[in-house]
């Protein structure tokens, strides 16, 4: 069919490195309804030379790129728009180094923390190692679309931010830039579910591990806060450290997190709403919900979407936030092809329409 | 915008009866991304007055007509294209015979179980008491698309197959038409997810009740069994019975048939395969998986898909078969949307094509 | 049998009120397996006449009383040693009313909300009517074991606290009585299995409307609030108002409590965790783990155990402290029955030794 | 104190090599609680040095032994009256066969499937090696109680049966070994939990890939169905070769066997349940339910008891029967300590009285 094949050709030609992961997955299933993207490229290392069936049985009924190894590939030769990294961290940085260095025209949406930190002492401190890639990192644009979207659209090599960092900046980077709350009082307390942690072979996250339970891990000390150090101190314009903890939950998908603050001066709990009611007012994936209304997980799922609510507290001048949002969408694949619309020029909303799958 | 205002009178003009509960949902979800259909209406008679946000909170950032009562509709003076009727057993007869006989041009596609058994004597057999509306249970058309393609195209009133039947035929009926199995010994033990019990609040469905184990129910005489027999009957040219036993699963979308028959004389499995693979070959909503590959719920979740495997069993002439689909596309709101498309001339796929949510 | 019915004279004789609820059924549990005690009465207003096994089968295998409605008993011709109370609130207060009015020699264990706060005019602000038993409320001791042990043991009327505050007390009452923290700076992010809402058939608790996912509820103003000021308050010798927050979890038993607090003065989070390891080093039923381990749930399932974490929050000074029980056990039955073996005379940990039940 | 270490001198000593999986921590609990048996010995091999505690947080309150090296024991010197082997298959014959060799004294129950098939042929055909302990094999019993206990008293090594097997056995032996069911007729569809599959870090077991679905696995070549050929072809007085399906679901615990019988001759369903409800009369961890009604395997759920249910299926002539047991009690550990209870001479029930832990 001549008009197929043409169309196909008007498509742009994506790539996505680390598809036997979870994030890949999700990659694969928005990509493949996306209607200006096309899937040229997946790879997988330890699968190379089998199927995405394979390796995902959802996508038995679709016709996609055989797995290949990275190092297969002649980049100079591929045709790609745009690359999507959905590496493990570390691996990341020499990966996209040497993608960039033969094909500088790609673009590239890195869904590792590896280029999510500015400032790389703050990197190394974190990290335990000097960034391998100094000079993309000083290149790279952090992309949370609703504070950067601007820097994005014209971005090379996008940053996608990490799932608990959404959730959170999403919720208070308004307030926080307004200086409408005490930001040396903010705790974080974070829910997450179990896509969250990947999907590599670990005893610690074995069915019977985690189901029927709950428990705080990485308590005082999470890598996560780098992020939120840094997107949270840029926002006020003054150094801002928050207390946060992470918890796994028997779930699959879905962050929660629930973010205790002071309003600043007379600033009521109502007053920090109405501010949030507006400025996200027409963003297409942030919805704040009626005053006193708290979000659920489970009404984001497979969406893109992030629902915030705020309630009062019982103790006057503080408020109570939830904001909810999909880890492996909003939190990881749909915010990086939220990303790739922005940067190849399409719709910022194409290809991620769908309506949150509940029950 | 007077072009979209344009745009949106060419659409399709929908109803959904019964709004409400999972199978309401679940049309909402995929008619609210169906290029050629409008929500113009939604009834949801205990919540009546209250906006769809307010039953289901993932409709939160789309607009929706607020939920009426049945009982507020003018029938003649609506301009609807076709209902979907997702109201209990034995109200809908009543509600249906009532909407047609106001607006005979409107067309129908019943999702409960009260059009599905054309003997009425069957009928009030397992319903226990006689058909109220038995003219149109004439004319109605048993809605499983793949068997009964040509003769929905041209109904008005279409009766949406049950989940766990969707499932068991989809495996079982091209093998019982071509007498390669022995009709007799056909034995069906479902799993199903816990939507399938729909969203009445009854204690044996808490949370508690149900999670963390797995039971078998209606053992011996559940309703289904009703329009199994009336189909595998149908395709036989002979009388069937098959021994039907579902269960309850901790999860809460899927079905999982394991089916277990004999091949008919020298017939065996990897032949059965061949059939149902050739079968099946350009259907786009069944994927039969590679010999020896048996199917997972997870893997068609949220999308229209039915997975179906086939295994030799150790017993010689014996096969295992396993048939996976989501009880609440597939085996509801799905299959209504593909039998929708049929009804009113659209592609069979619109609106049909998500890929499956994993994990 | 003379023997084993000589044995079983010597039994106290309890009595379960609300037997076909979660608490009631695991106060069975506990009770078939206690060397002191033989169930003597089980009631269940609408399943009376009923046995034990038709509201729980796993008691199918025991033989136990009939269920009975409460105002079919003489109470004073009962020979009961104590009763359990797992009934509502409100109708609770006047039951034991009735019950010690008739038979004022029988020893009771609350296990509703009724006689927990001493303070009446609280209770009729957080309950919204005057309470019913006014003299009995005087005499009512509050049964958190590990606080006020030595008035458990003659008390006639015992309140067993909340699921929530026993987690939330156990953790903060010795720091806070011993002036280590500031009370003024007490973050409680509770989260609790679906048991604790109970058997009620409620839409909001079937399956598939809180699996996969998690929110927050009664955010603001839930009724443990006044139960938590109650006994800080008195801990602290001066008012204590703390934030409290609690959430639902896709999973049957447990409580974490993640509590963020502030040490007082140079006091370090190491220091608190001593302080802890100290108050509970001969608590049977209290167990602190090393500095930096945060609990689990799912390791105190089905056990009486509490199990408490400390760990270090990055911001100076503050300490993120977790708290994990079985809403069930020690959260409800577990304690009522620890109560009973002091009320009795009973070795207190008789009857609860299981070990945690995990995977 | 003199008195408590006399009671302790009195106890059995117990080792269990093994510890760190899930079999070894049921075994843990149950063995901590046994009045007549002492934990003396706990080894692990990846794990020797560390604490039980460490690899099971639920033990934390409880005095046990160090994980040790099962090569670091001098076994000739131990004082062990009786092992638990909980080890994988293959490993485990070597080392019971030097155990014994240098301990002969010391009885043995073996959890894995290393002695379980008395046929050496079967054994290298369905594991594919020989045995590698072909005289200990010939010594072995098979320690399904229910079926062989005369001679479990007076064995020195038991093969503890697998937990599929165990529960299709109680519900079929009793039926085939009276004639009364149809042998070449026999399907058993069965579902497991998780914890069946053990504790290695398999990707396919991670919470994410097994929750919210259901799948077959094993279909047609499941090694168990060894153990039935045997038991069944044993009680049938001449080969048997039954169809058997395993199955995982999202849950920790349980297996339930629905099971497709046809009775013989005139034999009505109510005929086959009065015979298995006289069988079991007097058993203490079968119970048969009431005609019609099917078990649930969260009412066994943490306990040593089998639930038996039978219904009518509407094809007459034949039966369905349900059975329920907890894999990891009666699957497992609880059988394991049943079989030491006859082996050392203790009542069959000491330590394996726990209720059912539901919800």
């Amino acid at each position: 069919m001549p008009d197929s094949l043409e169309a196909k050709s008007t498509k742009a030609k994506i790539g996505v490195l680390g598809a036997s992961g979870y994030t890949g997955a999700e990659l694969g299933r928005l990509l493949l309804r996306h209607p200006g993207a096309e899937i040229a490229l997946l790879t997988a290392d330890r699968r190379a030379g089998q199927e995405m069936r394979d390796v995902f049985p959802q996508f038995a009924p679709f016709g996609l790129p055989k797995l290949v190894s990275i190092e297969s590939i002649d980049w100079a030769g591929t045709a790609l728009d745009l690359i999507f990294c959905a590496l493990p961290h570390g691996t990341t940085q020499k990966v996209i180094k040497n993608v960039l260095g033969k094909a500088p025209a790609i673009k590239v949406v890195d869904l590792s923390a590896d280029f999510r930190l500015a400032d790389l002492d703050a990197y190394a401190r974190w990290y335990g190692h000097a960034h391998q890639a100094a000079e993309l990192q000083r290149e790279a644009v952090y992309g949370l679309v609703e504070v950067h979207r601007d820097r994005i659209k014209t971005a090379r090599l996008v940053a996608n931010p990490g799932c608990y960092t959404t959730c959170a900046q999403l919720a208070l980077i308004p307030l926080i830039a307004a200086k409408a709350i005490d930001p040396d009082e903010i705790v974080i307390d974070a829910k997450s579910g179990m896509t969250g942690a990947g999907r590599a072979a670990k005893e610690e996250m074995l069915f019977s591990e985690v189901s029927e339970g709950i428990h705080a891990y990485g308590v005082g000390h999470h890598r996560h806060m780098a992020e939120l150090d840094q997107e949270f101190t840029l926002a006020a314009g003054r150094e801002v450290v928050v207390t946060f903890t992470p918890h796994l939950v028997p779930m699959n998908r879905g962050i929660l997190s629930t973010i205790y603050v002071r309003g600043q001066g007379e600033l009521r709990p109502e007053d920090l709403h109405v501010m949030l009611l507006k400025h996200y007012m027409n963003e297409p994936f942030v919805h704040v919900l009626p005053f006193g209304t708290m979000p659920q997980t489970r009404h984001v799922r497979g969406s893109n979407m992030t629902f915030i609510g705020m309630t009062r507290d019982r103790i006057a001048g503080r408020a109570i936030i939830g904001a909810a949002l999909d880890n492996l969408v909003k939190g990881a694949a749909g915010q990086a092809v939220q990303n790739m619309n922005l940067m190849l020029g399409f719709p910022e909303v194409m290809g991620l329409e769908q309506v949150a799958l509940f029950p």
